[in-house]
């Protein structure tokens, strides 16, 4: 059975939604952040050396990175479910997606929670991320338009990679100004899956 | 023809590389980084919106993101060549690997990198960008171990997608502790592809 070791307040939120949409049946271990620094704790490490969350393991197979348990998951135990039309546009907006989120929205998110904690002394650096968190919020919000998901009318394992980028985006209060984001939020806390993961990953909310 | 929208000193000379391993005809289109601000040109977003690079196009078809270009051209143009044996925890090492490269490693190296933009004012983010370098630097190294690429014998194309972290950190003089992966670093930039790519794509050089 597939394990999500699983790290409150964390990406690995993401990975019991993709479980509960597909019906697969799974364990979860927990792990809490540090109280003062809010990192994980040392005891990820044992299972994967990142010592990072989500991982999950099934059987003797190791998965670390968001990206790559999503695609596991949905190509192995998914039966079709979950992933887009198989013409090439499509296709490779898809795979688009899967990278997007971790490998181009995250970081002016990141850069803007760490560089935050600098309080003033950050200033100068404060400018160029709020651009760039503006430039993906706006591509984003283009791209998604009046669709209800990413790709059209159906939740693909893309928006399921991506809707932590709309969650840490909505944390720090930056959804306003995309409406058709912040429907899309309530689209996606609206769904039976997401709302089971919920219950059994325990309380999720994001720090701004 | 694919069409490369390159942009010196970044993230597409991989893609340069990936089409030269192959063999594939290619065309180049040169931007320059804006000499003060080191950002890409405004004329990259009349390719794509988020006016980065790499992004290549191909007829009609626009890809960005490296991880989904290099999948796009390698699938499409390989015929089975730079991909990994088939099986099964194989493969999921490769997916790890073409989301771990800018999913994972780069964030701390490309945070080092703006908040060193700070000066002092920066340093008490210092110690944990630091420890979290060292993290994905110790893990690439210890996967690495004495094989030549990171899947085995062979270069893959999870090598070329994470090759920018490894000259990233080459960059910032990170490379000296990590003696597997200072030998990658000459092996990759001794391979007749990888040669042959900077010569067309022009001097590749990152700034620390």
């Amino acid at each position: 059975m597939i394990k999500v070791h699983h790290l409150n307040n964390s990406r690995s939120q993401r990975i019991l939604w993709l479980l509960e949409e597909l019906g697969i049946d799974y364990e979860i271990v927990n792990y809490e952040r540090d109280p003062v620094t809010r990192l994980a704790p040392a005891t990820l490490k044992a299972v994967h050396p990142l010592g990072k969350s989500p991982v999950i393991t099934d059987g003797d197979l190791v998965v670390a990175e968001s990206g790559a348990i999503i695609e596991y998951i949905v190509h192995k135990y998914g039966n079709g479910r979950l992933l887009p039309a198989t013409d090439l546009p499509t296709y490779i907006k898809y795979l688009q997606w899967m990278h997007f989120s971790e490998g181009s929205a995250m970081l002016p998110l990141l850069l803007a929670l760490y560089v935050g904690k600098l309080g003033d002394a950050g200033a100068p650096l404060k400018p160029r991320i709020t651009s760039e968190i503006d430039n993906h919020l706006r591509y984003l919000e283009a791209e998604l338009g009046c669709n209800d998901y990413l790709l059209g009318a159906e939740l693909t394992a893309a928006d399921i990679q991506v809707s932590f980028v709309v969650e840490v985006a909505d944390a720090r209060n930056l959804l306003d100004d995309y409406v058709n984001l912040s429907r899309y939020a309530e689209r996606i806390h609206s769904r039976p899956a997401y709302i089971r993961a919920l219950e059994r990953g325990g309380p999720y909310r994001l720090g701004a």
